[in-house]
């Protein structure tokens, strides 16, 4: 089959590799349908992420139909349609049963290299999942596959992270980040009831499109956007922030933005090992921090209703729809920031 | 002053009443900019609730200016734009101590009568707030009258039902009666994060209506709102029902529609003493059931922020303006259904 | 294999039936090692509950080993010790998914008749239960069958009852009924934090007994139990009731014995269908009522922790210990209240 | 009257100074009959945080008995035997609207110093208590001085931390430190359902002694409590972490001894004002991290309402009773960590 290859540093190329076959009895075999190309995968592209061999396949955001199911699969058949979780769990170990599905012990993510698994990704014609029945939705009927795709990742990824930050309805909301995941999280902070979401971006123009989603754009470039949001709080600061870029300065503006008391999750992946925690401010302002990778599964199934019901529609962030065989072009327009998310459709 | 005085079942008139005077050092006195009338008020024009004497002073409704302030009062000065809760609480006996103002042990309802502490409503040019810190929030500037009174009473009544259902984002919830608390209703489990909102109604106009509210209308005269829910939601049921019409038959209606392991919030005020309780139903199938007037305290900021913000927008219930004089025309028209929303203006 | 047949009303015996064989991939055998008779099992013996054919094997409560496992069975492997959930889910369907196992459409309830799914029952020398990897769990090294036992049934029958009632740590809760779940009521009500627990029983010789597992005992036969409550919190009534008797007067008692805004929680079993609900009652004074048979695979792993740490013991309230030839004896004692409970050892 | 002074670093005397007096409206005088020695207060004994001039009165750990009520004055009456909380707010403000009291605008610290409100301490015999009816609780008939006091401060600092970390039944929780803050929060996870609490100290003898109140201790210089926790929890770790040190050595282990997708709330004060916070372990594991003063307000009426009821015993953590002139002997001893905790008697 076909599959988007990892070579080397901006460097991948579509190449012929074996079909993938099942391996366990709680394997399913997807045939991909499309695959999106996550900022996660720049990572791997600019070499930031070490693990990934040259021929790996890459790719983790997918929507597909069944063609295969080991015997003990026992909630999908051949022909299902149906979308994936990023990260893939086991289902049975102590996380798994606590519900933290993102801290399987013997998890790991699809096509992200050896740290995360050594798993084949999803940008090729056909992907093995393993424990289909934990790792798999059903995608419903009327559900349009450029939609349900972001279920599996930056859509629940956003909406977990507005989630775990506690938003109560009535509350501000501030999220650093215009890209597809800050996008998601304006979406999913007015969809749980925030009263004013601010959308804090350097690139004016990112900002302004944010206003399309129902946010208070803030073009950082050019407003203060502390002074901004103080003066719109009467000088409180934002109950909840959502940090959706990663690295020092943002996690820094976070803290800035926060009234007394909030709440600021991130879901920006960055590479920093460690980072200057502005500890005596946070101990004297009681602010919780919560950083850490989505866990897809706890939020999928009610992204999945809330897009089907129309009340959350992510596909509008997709700038770029190419065949398989695109992919360097995708990956190389996502590198240099002249596209906002692309699709592969195969 | 002027104001609006029950005289006998179905009779109201505008007369001439002593001004209100401060009693204790913690009332406020307001000069009333607007009253509505409540669905509640109907049970009184009705004879349905003892306790209004002849002359007794209507309406709980309203928004006004501070007029005067007692030595206690810390929060409130002449001028200030108010909205005031409908029940008033004390502030500081057990009950209150634990949020739940609502079950104030000397708390009542303006303009209800003797078995709700016997206060002269707000249907007047000015009415006399007990522990009005307690009882009173600020208008915020850019606020309008009509906007902020719905929060001291039946919108903040919808969204304390809404929140004590425990109404999950991409929840799908049903909302019997399309009345103004269930179009409120409707409004806050949209902002809540519902998927789906079903408002049920007799009436095929009062229903479609719910439309424009972002509701899925099922007339029930015409479609059998268990069948059409149960299409649905395939043969669930709803997550949560949301009755606010009060009677037998549509407290029996949301044991129907909603689905094992649900949860229903009444609201609708009724006269019944008892119920028939569907025990063996609620058994096997694991229903939470709360019935109860709303804890306006607990909720008025946040529905007063989602109001300023614009995400909830309950003035478009008002069918009618009138003048205090025009207030017997008012319950007239409300009475036989003819209006959805009557304001009186002073 | 020998087995517990019911034959008629008041009538079980001991005799041989064939062994159970896996009949899907999904089930598990398990060589039952002690199997207890549960209050409910006297509904059957009562033949309150229609549904039970001459010859149906009873019983829900267990343990035991695994001694065989269908294809697709991924967590056990024969020798495990185990404890069962005395209803059984699917673990795939649209309820499960929620974590609504007890709502399982093709869920039921082992040896409780053909209206609950049909199942033979435990009190058995071999049970096959389906989908045996989501209704069994592991019992850890160390934690005595007699302990584990409880966790698959009463025990956390009664405490998913304390949790579904919303108590929060420095509450006031009262139990009505002292039978087993009572007790175990009492017992988790204070390991989630209640303040006092008020045990309420007509008999003061059990409620006596309860003061050793921490509650308050009211022998309501002598002592008047709403004028106590009244008195013990200042005439605001129980945060929060906890009914484990079933029938109208305890679930009237209850609605007298709590505090405006408070919960209560039902877990008694009733044969009643209908019951009079004191609408008005519950409307002025906010009450929210669940009744419901437990979830049991929500709360099962933590109170299998619970029990392993010596913070829940349940194994106190066993007054009889049976071989399994002893049923018909044991379930005399239990009918006539001479026993507390029962446990059949293999 | 007398009163306990700051001078210098590391010195302190009993002086006499002029009587407090009511300042505003809302003020209320308490005779001061008992105030304990907080481990903040030795902060400032040993001369780590600014703002204390020669002369200021010191303490904010008080009970006492009401002398005089300001004009608004609501809930208190001269005599009322009270508990005041060691932070004072306003009641009003943005925050404490929010019941964010710890944050309150114009709110700050007793004794503390310019930086927290210049307030004057507690440790004296009358202490001006500003927004009395926010700031003060009535202790109830029967509960001792000795146990009211640590509710408004060190035990409802302990309780509120376990209470932010959102423990579980059933879970298992770490508790860094055996100082009396640590003790308290070892009670409160006790109270709160943990299923083990392991309690890490330094010191093998304070370490031995929180077994008496239900800890299992690990004494951190003998006794590696990374190994030790994960061994006990089969690799996973503790769901829940409680810092009470202060420190960078401390929070780190925290990270160290949290398990993927557990939470770790610090109460520790620590002059630090950056820490280096490790990133990419908390991204990849998913941690969220809580840091900052206590709000006694909102947890103070369920810590009375448990220390009453006997579930929580604060007073045992008092190794030392003196006259308010034995305070400079009190702070030495407590400076030399040869007391665990002074109390003065006035």
């Amino acid at each position: 089959m076909k599959a988007v290859q990892y070579l080397d540093v901006e460097s991948v190329r579509v190449g012929e590799v074996p079909d993938p076959e099942l391996l366990t009895a709680d394997d399913v075999l997807v045939r991909v349908t499309a695959s999106a190309i996550c900022g996660s995968d720049l990572h791997l592209y600019r070499g930031h992420i070490p693990g990934m061999s040259p021929g790996s396949i890459m790719g983790h955001e997918y929507v597909g139909t069944v063609a295969a199911v080991g015997d003990r699969v026992r909630q999908f058949q051949v022909g299902d349609r149906v979308v994936g979780t990023f990260h893939v769990a086991c289902g049975a170990c102590a996380q798994c049963r606590l519900g933290q599905y993102h801290q399987c012990a013997g998890g790991g993510v699809l096509g992200y290299g050896l740290a995360f698994g050594d798993y084949p990704g999803t940008q090729a014609e056909m992907v093995r999942v393993p424990y289909g029945d934990v790792n798999l939705r059903k995608i419903p009927d009327g559900l349009a596959d450029e939609k349900a795709i972001f279920c599996g990742d930056i859509l629940t990824t956003a909406y977990g992270a507005v989630r775990n930050s506690g938003l109560q309805p009535g509350e501000r909301c501030a999220v650093i980040g215009a890209g597809p995941v800050g996008l998601m999280a304006v979406m999913a902070a007015r969809v749980m009831g925030a009263a004013e979401v601010y959308s804090i971006d350097r690139d004016p123009e990112r900002a302004e499109a944010t206003a399309a989603f129902g946010a208070i754009p803030i073009a950082s470039s050019r407003t203060n956007p502390v002074r901004r949001i103080m003066q719109a709080t009467d000088g409180l600061g934002a109950d909840v922030v959502i940090e959706a870029v990663g690295g020092p300065q943002t996690l820094a503006l976070a803290f800035q933005l926060v009234r007394g008391g909030g709440r600021i999750a991130a879901v920006g992946v960055t590479a920093e090992t460690e980072w200057s925690y502005p500890l005596m401010t946070a101990l004297t302002r009681d602010i919780t921090f919560r950083v850490g990778l989505a866990n897809i599964h706890r939020d999928i199934d009610a992204t999945m209703k809330l897009v089907q019901a129309g009340r959350l529609d992510p596909s509008s962030v997709i700038s770029h729809r190419l065949p398989l065989e695109g992919a360097p072009e995708g990956y190389r327009l996502f590198h240099e920031q002249r596209a906002t998310k692309v699709l592969l459709t195969i």
